[in-house]
């Protein structure tokens, strides 16, 4: 079974006003070049699903809410719930075919720091039921 | 008086699911060099103030909630309230003081994406009220 992503554990620094919470560092291993930064919101029970990347490299954090990824190669499939409770930073490389759901009523925001700016010529797209996967196990 | 930011619209895209919000791109202007990457969260009436980066220039967005950010050179005072409903990057360059105060009781979330890794050595700090601003008026 092909790593399909590596994580990487977020510092969360307690602040009574507020946290600060880390992202990505350029000193990092995870970092290899800044292209583009966006998020996505995912409502709650909603499914973003399947994208695949050819070129680009994903950085994904969800500072709030929950959202539940999920990774394939078409065979076999890795699934990570990551939040503030969860704090961790995914690193997705090309080729891999992934969706998400939003898993809490907070706000589920995801943000991606990836090496390129996005373009529609890398990315291939898939219906939400192409590949076998019981979003409900989520 | 100085300029002491200068602001971008940002585009949001529209989707059922939740909608994609633009960030910054390597190819804007904005843009010099990737650093770090981190959240700051501010409780709603909450206050961060004040802090001088002498050689970070910082971009601000906020995704979710309303923040209100005061900038100041100690005698003039410039403010604005950023948000998913007035979705503008502000950059500030090195030099400028600045405070933020949380203005919604939904999370309010600063992302600041900087030109370099953030270092104590570069930062000034000055209590609260040391520069007179009416915080009450944002």
């Amino acid at each position: 079974m092909t790593n399909f992503f590596s994580s990487s554990k977020l510092l969360r620094i307690n602040n009574e006003d507020g946290d600060i919470l880390r992202v990505l560092r350029k000193t990092e291993e995870s970092f290899t070049e800044f292209g583009e930064a966006y998020f996505s919101i995912i409502h709650m029970n909603s499914i973003k699903a399947w994208k695949k990347h050819n070129a680009m490299t994903m950085n994904l954090i969800v500072p709030t809410g929950c959202v539940g990824f999920v990774f394939t190669d078409g065979k076999d499939f890795k699934s990570v719930k990551i939040g503030p409770n969860n704090y961790l930073r995914i690193t997705v490389p090309p080729g891999v075919w992934f969706g998400f759901k939003g898993l809490s009523s907070d706000i589920n925001l995801v943000l991606n720091i990836a090496d390129m700016v996005h373009s529609s010529e890398e990315v291939e797209k898939k219906e939400k039921n192409y590949f076998k996967f019981d979003w409900s196990s989520l």
